[in-house]
């Protein structure tokens, strides 16, 4: 994902920007055309050219060629199902450790946004373990895995995680499903001493709801907290946050196994 | 760090539970003793224990003995300095896409906790810059860094970032000091093509004069935001968010090398 | 405005309700027809009858005729320019100490939506002198003020208050234009002692700019702030915060007369 | 207790500063001394004196001597009872509707913060209705309110506002205490059509049950909201949000009768 030549080469995924906010990612495959918002550019031109290189499209509008990012690639994720912002992302892979090595059992897997993002940050010798019950999500996902060639890190599996967890002495067990109070004894068996369980939830009821259960369970450290990410428009002496806003995404639960 | 024997052996970090959310870390070293606000464990008794098991202090309360995550290593860092909160901390690695093999640069060193952060996902391959002008901090960093394992992935440079960056083609350079403009022509020799630029600063100000720098030196995408993280008190019936909060820590300014 | 009889009279303001959250407001005027998304009612119809009671529209949709409150005239008040939110009205009303009987100036009039609520509060013996230099927006604020009844409280002046202000001795200077510190050595003269000068400002380098002057003015009790409100879904079992927010609309300066 | 005079007279209150933003309130009573952090002045000295003059401690500290407004009182009152905080005071007077002139139920009076904020907002002709239930609470509220002036315009009533409303065709019914369901009913009798209903609430718990019962009730227009107040440190070159704030205080629900 991370090629460090300076060199495109074919099959290579570029960034393509038109403007300093507006871009695009895309393919360099040969004999095939990019279609951007300012023009065409034929992938033949591209191959071969070194990054940070400007190429211009048949309406002559320059596009800075660069290298996309792990979130770039986010960005061009097929969607089917509602996905878990980057804000949140960050705060379930930083604050429940997990890392570089770490095996990880999530569901469900949706469109893999979170899949994703967990299996860039267990990379090279780690694995997620994602669970999904619906195959059509499943297909969507290994599509987005694939792109940004995260795939390799990840078990997608058609079960239901409600009927248990297949994997022992996990370092995480991270929840993006309605009902995940029915998977906390299983995420207690899966785990390993000082293991984090994680959900994440819309609503308060089901906060509740976890938050009763895991305790129940005896699981230590039971942390439930919400972020607010605020865009601040920054232009000399016109400097102000932006006035809509996300006011909410979910609530994210902690737990450490006991 | 994250050793997966399921016994304490000598050397090992533990994490010791008292109660459902009040721990200690400690290593366990033979023949010494652990002192907690809940009496007094000898280590020769913890040492070939199983993680999981239940020690109990000369006062007779029982502990859990478990296995510390890396968050769990940050709160047990020597602070000398202003640290960056696991909020920010998790923003400034997700978002600028360091991850696994990332190749970082980062001023100034501190006390160490943003290396710590970025060493522990650039493992097992990637790298940390880390400058400093003062010897003092770069000590202290190096006993935080050893304490939790990850100094092998970084190097400490007792240098002044604003006379240059010695590495080239990095994925990012992150800036926790108070004059980042003075380091953006190095950092946009330094950084490779569509490598991110990071910049953490506690006053508006601040911001207004990183970002016009910014823009002004061609970056890419530049986008400031700041994050508010509320705890949730949950319990059945009486649940309501904390009455205090963390009601401003910085602002994070993301921007592309053009 | 807020008339006790229990019989719709000819002339008064009429709040309609065709769901629990959907409504309209509207003139109860002999002979006229008052259109709604739901089917036309016949105002002779609802003439004479008790507030409370149900009438139904040509299309057979039930509607309760009930009373506006002074907020339900401002949805109805005409826009020219941006307006302040109510929660920004609520805490420069409450924090200035502005009620009844006080004596304000204001300045600029725009749509006369915080004229409207300074009006509401200082009645019946205060008074809101409000300062606009364009005649067109005083004629739109002159038009909303007299729908809600509360023109009689106000004296609308064409005139730009950074050439002074005529009043003495007044409670509070509210300014919601974007030079407030011409108005500063002005505000100081007309305030009486202990009295409130309050700026609304979006952006932060005016707020840092007022703030500066009012220091150099020795004004005491500088204070700046800037509120977030946050609705909440709040439905059994499903609750939630709104996923969207308005993250910002201005910041309010408060001091008072040195 | 706004008197216009700009000459202090005995029995006045006076607010003296020491600096920018310290502050003390006091009674102008004849041979009484009054005791500041910074030292000692003498009443005797104080009347006469004209608001806006500087009078010395017997340390030398030179004191401004000022009005008060309604918001330095409320500082000065007792408190026997958690407090509502001024952002939820300015928006529960301000999207009640509560205004000069009218009848408002308020319950439980607890330290008469409320109750203060709504009685400055009715006068002149307005009332406010005060239920509770413990009389100890009721002699504290007493002599808050009468510290300000504002008790002619309060009925302060020692009965449980859960066995009835006595009043009838009242603008607003307004309730700060943990049970509001058990009043629903009698509001609905109490309010004039069109009328206000607001219950402020720390827990979300007690959200859920207020709405499903005001729904039930068939209230139109409910409306749950809760605010967060930040306050800016602004100083030229240094300009950022303050580190503490308050993440919590309470819930406003509105809803109007149906």
């Amino acid at each position: 994902m991370l090629k460090d030549a300076s060199i495109v080469r074919e099959g290579d995924y570029i960034l393509l920007y038109y403007s300093k906010n507006k871009k695009i990612i895309a393919k360099a495959t040969r004999d095939k055309k990019i279609h951007t918002h300012e023009g065409i550019v034929d992938c033949n031109e591209i191959i071969g050219k070194k990054y940070g290189d400007i190429i211009t499209t048949h309406l002559g509008q320059p596009l800075i060629v660069t290298r996309p990012t792990f979130l770039d690639f986010l960005t061009k994720f097929k969607r089917k199902t509602q996905v878990i912002y980057p804000k949140d992302l960050a705060l379930i892979v930083f604050l429940s450790g997990v890392g570089p090595g770490s095996i990880v059992v999530e569901a469900g897997t949706g469109s893999g946004f979170l899949t994703a993002a967990l299996a860039y940050y267990v990379r090279p010798d780690g694995r997620v373990y994602s669970y999904e019950i619906r195959r059509d999500f499943l297909e969507i996902a290994r599509k987005n895995l694939s792109l940004c060639g995260l795939l390799p890190y990840v078990d997608l599996k058609h079960k239901d995680i409600v009927d248990g967890i297949d994997e022992k002495n996990v370092d995480a067990v991270i929840l993006d499903m309605p009902n995940p109070w029915d998977v906390v004894p299983h995420a207690k068996e899966a785990l390993k001493d000082g293991g984090v369980f994680v959900s994440f939830l819309p609503t308060i009821n089901q906060v509740e709801k976890i938050v009763e259960k895991l305790i129940h369970e005896n699981f230590l450290d039971v942390l439930t907290i919400e972020t607010l990410l605020r865009k601040i428009k920054v232009k000399k002496g016109e400097t102000r946050p932006e006035t809509f806003m996300i006011g909410h995404t979910g609530y994210i639960v902690f737990a450490r196994k006991p």
